[in-house]
């Protein structure tokens, strides 16, 4: 009797605790929903107004100045790196809540003046700043607050990338690669999936192509899969290793943040002018489209990864992921027909891949192929992440992120 | 120079771990596809037979006996149970080489005479141990000899069931909960898309429906989603506890394992003559096949939960997921109408989610949604596999499956 009474007492705990979760995780994604929706409005403004504008330009270096006395005046600690929620998470803290206005507009100002970045890690800052002080708010203590912070990143980049699956997968498998965090996946899910809805809502689009071009399962088919895997593996190398060195050798011949922050600006509007495009500038969607169709410059690649290490090196802000999107798809695009593949398909293949090579995450980058590309091709999708993930070695994109386990 | 020699030396190291791990991977998926290929081509035809002649039937305790007598003579400490597969990785141990064709006869003997049962546990121990084995033969010491096993499970359950990554994440997921065998990623891929590409060759069906209807993602569907997962983490918890007590009522009333099995098959033959079909011998594959076009009595969940718990639990063998397939896929298509969902998607749902909360494993379980459904409604999927993750709480069809982590 005793026995039976307890096992329904902790029972209900444990149905208690569920209920909290669902509740809590439902909130968030109503709070970041409408917050990334709004990132990703003002995003997409940023980079068509700039398109229409093109004198923007020249204010890049006037944008960076503000951008970088406001992190010295609001946020010296913090400084706006996705690495800043990765420790959050890891060492159970909650980020600052101005942590989420200067992101937000640290980086439409980028986009808006044409420097290259992304906005997933901005995404993840912004999400887990407002959550996790909205957890704070309810007085939760620090690992519930950690938890929250995880909502709040699935939440945010699920509303602004519409892939409610990777954006999950991404949060729980991240951190320390080896150690998924599984109690965080119904709450992350549950954001993510009102969050992705309510951006729906409010008219942000969620990023997905049409594949192309396809190729049949056979061993052949592999076998470029393979080579193709491990060139993108080798890429994913150089694009963590360049996004290292590039802030390093700033600080060394520019130790003065702002004139860094200048000469930087000033170094996009050079080379954006010498090149005559302004396909390096902002997001880049449109090149990312045209490589989804098989059109890719075969130098674009690394003309991106130039772009975004000299803008995100000098102090200018954003995410990574676009521009890896970018440099994945356009090489892809470039090198499949090499190997025999269909330029499509390959340039699908080289978005998801790098991404996997920089943030080791190979379940979130399947997940992300998916969501993107729809589920064809997909043990082809599967096979190019596994091998980006091993032959990346140990480089990331974060330093926050931790290997708990050998890769071989 | 001797840091840069160094480096190059470590790299080309690394590189040659790579290469032989896709080697060996390559090498077990040309092992284990023709194996599973003969194993599945077996069972196809055993039930096949079976349903022709019924009065196969009648030598289900005659086969009882001979399976038991096998066992004990044999393999007395194995078993023939999937956690023995479970076991060998967590141990580093190498399963017998007689444990393949033991598992083989005797699963193939359960499906002709009409027990319940499935066949992914059998083939995890069949890859398991053929694979294992061969890596013993090659001179490779426990670890390597542990990544072979699980080569050689992904790529029997892929070419059995034509899901490869379904069996290539449920390999890596399933042993130890909350850490994923990322090592075991590029080798497990490798094995699983070489076995499915040699099986279909070889004239075996993937495990593949047509998702028979599909739901809008909006809150609504979502917290209809979310009910119907709460009622399969329940259902599953009822279906391990199930197959955990059968066994130990037969052992308690039944000491002898020869009267057992003999008891057991003339359990199953009366409950077959009592019920007057033949529905809940075998597979089942017609009976799942109905529930995916909305077709399923309500009680016919219940009656195979009993059929595959009096089968297992007397002796027989074979694997516990097609029986899951089964129980998960009536039960959801019976239940989600009064949800006011569309009962060819609650089989669907309910057949991954009850996956999922029996063997806690929630990534290969939406991988398996998406490999057998397709990609639509995946964020359904998704849900309903965290749901049933969570709420199926500690519970595990396998007692060799150990929690890493908290679930909340």
């Amino acid at each position: 009797m005793q026995t039976l009474h307890n096992a329904l007492r902790s029972t209900l705990r444990y149905l208690r605790v569920c209920a909290k979760w669902l509740v809590l995780a439902a909130l968030v994604g109503c709070l970041t929903g409408p917050l990334g929706a709004a990132f990703g409005l003002a995003l997409s403004w940023a980079n068509a107004t700039r398109d229409v504008q093109g004198w923007l330009l020249y204010l890049l270096p006037v944008g960076g100045l503000v951008i970088v006395f406001l992190y010295r005046h609001f946020d010296p600690q913090g400084g706006g790196s996705t690495n800043q929620v990765f420790a959050a998470v890891r060492e159970r803290k909650v980020l600052t809540l101005r942590t989420a206005p200067l992101i937000f507009f640290s980086t439409v100002t980028t986009h808006l003046l044409g420097g290259s970045s992304g906005r997933e890690g901005a995404a993840l800052l912004l999400g887990g700043s407002v959550s996790g002080q909205f957890g704070r708010l309810l007085r939760l203590n620090r690992h519930d607050c950690r938890l929250m912070t995880m909502c709040g990143m699935a939440g945010a980049f699920s509303a602004i990338f519409g892939t409610p699956l990777a954006a999950t997968v991404f949060t729980i498998e991240v951190v320390n690669v080896g150690s998924m965090q599984y109690a965080a996946l119904l709450p992350c899910l549950v954001s993510a999936l009102l969050g992705v809805w309510i951006s729906g809502q409010l008219g942000v689009a969620p990023t997905a192509f049409t594949l192309g071009a396809t190729a049949e399962l056979n061993p052949i088919t592999l076998a470029q899969v393979l080579v193709l895997g491990i060139l993108l593996a080798g890429l994913s190398i150089v694009f963590c290793e360049l996004l290292h060195i590039t802030p390093k050798l700033y600080t060394k011949f520019l130790p003065n943040p702002y004139l860094r922050v200048a000469v930087g600006g000033l170094l996009i509007i050079a080379l954006t002018k010498l090149l005559g495009t302004t396909d390096y500038n902002g997001a880049g969607s449109a090149v990312i489209a045209a490589a989804m169709v098989g059109q890719a410059l075969p130098w674009a690649f690394a003309l991106k990864m130039l772009f975004t290490a000299l803008t995100l090196g000098a102090g200018y802000k954003g995410g990574e992921i676009v521009p890896i999107f970018f440099t994945g798809a356009t090489f892809g695009c470039a090198v499949a027909p090499l190997l025999g593949l269909p330029a499509p398909l390959g340039a699908a293949l080289g978005m998801v891949a790098l991404f996997c090579g920089c943030t080791n995450s190979p379940l979130a980058s399947i997940c992300l192929g998916l969501e993107v590309f729809g589920g064809q091709c997909l043990p082809l999708f599967a096979l190019v992440c596994a091998v980006s993930y091993m032959l990346s070695s140990y480089f990331s994109l974060y330093h926050e992120q931790h290997f708990l386990h050998s890769k071989l």
